[in-house]
């Protein structure tokens, strides 16, 4: 074969030393040529935050005596820009951001590092997947990381259309009971969350975010449910979030 | 009139002590309660971040020798969430975030702080707008928070669906410039956006990030274009993220 190597650029919010994204590189590895560039610290539920008012540095990472990549000190976001617009001298032909370590399905998407590293490739032209596993408890990420090779090969052979990227969610079980593949909606689930309130030493008052997601809709053709099911969940998003209905009715409105 | 008084949230990005806020909260005092929780320092472009690895503290904030508000040491997206779940009573009538001194249109609604402060109070349940002046220059509020006003007057009475916040900028004109508003979707206008790198005095490199909005599409019926033309560019948005169009095309893709 002389085919030129695909170049596919990992991230993710987890930090540039968490697991997942290790056994995804390790798995991408076989079919091209990976490009590190991940947050050099944990950036989870960071949204798509990008930094101006700070400069950004990119620092050489190495695992096992080899460079594995660069930690970047800021959000997922930013390590997707500065990588495509400064440090890479080509556009990737594929971002993978992942495997993130907990789910994000449902309204988890917006607040998600992890889907905001894909976002930003979608935004940069880049055919982009974003990848979790759905545990908080001790991961095996072994089947998604395989997953996400052969995803990775579909997109490079179909492409996406522009602006859209995929959010894919793998249940955390062995991969034997895993029941199959299913293109799935964003659930409407909910986080159900408070504060606890609390002292601190000085006996001023702080507070602590906590909360479950609440399913309150139990349609298969989720993301959520689909997991809970067993079955790997793909949902097709996108960032024009235009709600058109809405749209139609208000040109109707008097102002 | 016995009626009850309106319940009307304010949060921003700016931070509480920006003159955006100031400005909104002295117009919408006259419909109704205002109750103030916003971030105590700028928190422009953090997208829809939330904090769950610190604690949030909210600090009372004075104007001219009266209680304005509580300010909160953390995101938007925190400051709604702490005030609706833990601080206030009851659950408000309605949220406004603002006003941004900045545009909030096309591709900047995702990286955008006062937006997600909306987006948390749809979330939420609570009827929500965001609203931006178009300028980074010398801000004058006082048509986009008088606007604000009216419009809060709408949506209190005709409210809004579920998932669906309003998203509105106002050109940074003299009043009597303004050609009216129009109903718009979100532009696919996007950033052309790259980094500076440069030398610290240590002689290390860092990067910052500078860039520029690229209106590739000049549509009449979207936000960027309407502010351009000095329309009032209201876009209803939610954050069903899901792509229906590629959904049904990938149900029949092989796996």
């Amino acid at each position: 074969m002389t085919k030129k190597k695909h170049k596919i650029l990992i991230s993710n919010d987890d930090g540039i030393d968490a697991p997942g994204i290790y056994a995804l590189v390790n798995e991408i590895k076989k079919i091209g040529e990976v490009l590190v560039f991940a947050p050099d610290k944990q950036q989870s539920a960071v949204g798509h935050a990008i930094t101006m008012n700070y400069p950004l540095r990119a620092t050489k990472s190495y695992k096992n005596g080899k460079l594995f990549g660069y930690g970047i000190d800021g959000t997922p976001a930013d390590a997707v820009k500065l990588a495509v617009n400064s440090l890479l001298k080509e556009k990737p032909d594929l971002l993978i951001s992942g495997i993130n370590h907990g789910a994000n399905t449902a309204i988890s998407i917006i607040y998600s590092g992890t889907v905001s590293a894909a976002t930003e490739g979608t935004v940069l032209g880049i055919p982009s997947i974003a990848m979790s596993l759905t545990t908080y408890g001790k991961p095996d990420f072994r089947y998604a990381a395989k997953l996400a090779r052969m995803l990775a090969l579909t997109v490079l052979k179909k492409g996406l259309p522009d602006g859209v990227l995929l959010n894919v969610n793998v249940p955390a079980v062995p991969e034997k009971e895993i029941r199959g593949i299913k293109v799935t909606r964003q659930s409407k689930a909910r986080w159900d969350d408070w504060f606890e309130a609390r002292k601190d030493p000085s006996n001023k008052e702080y507070f602590w975010l906590t909360g479950r997601l609440v399913v309150g809709e139990k349609a298969e053709d989720t993301d959520q449910v689909a997991v809970e099911n067993k079955y790997v969940s793909i949902t097709p998003i996108h960032y024009d979030l235009t709600n058109y209905d809405m749209l139609e009715k208000m040109k109707k409105w008097k102002w």
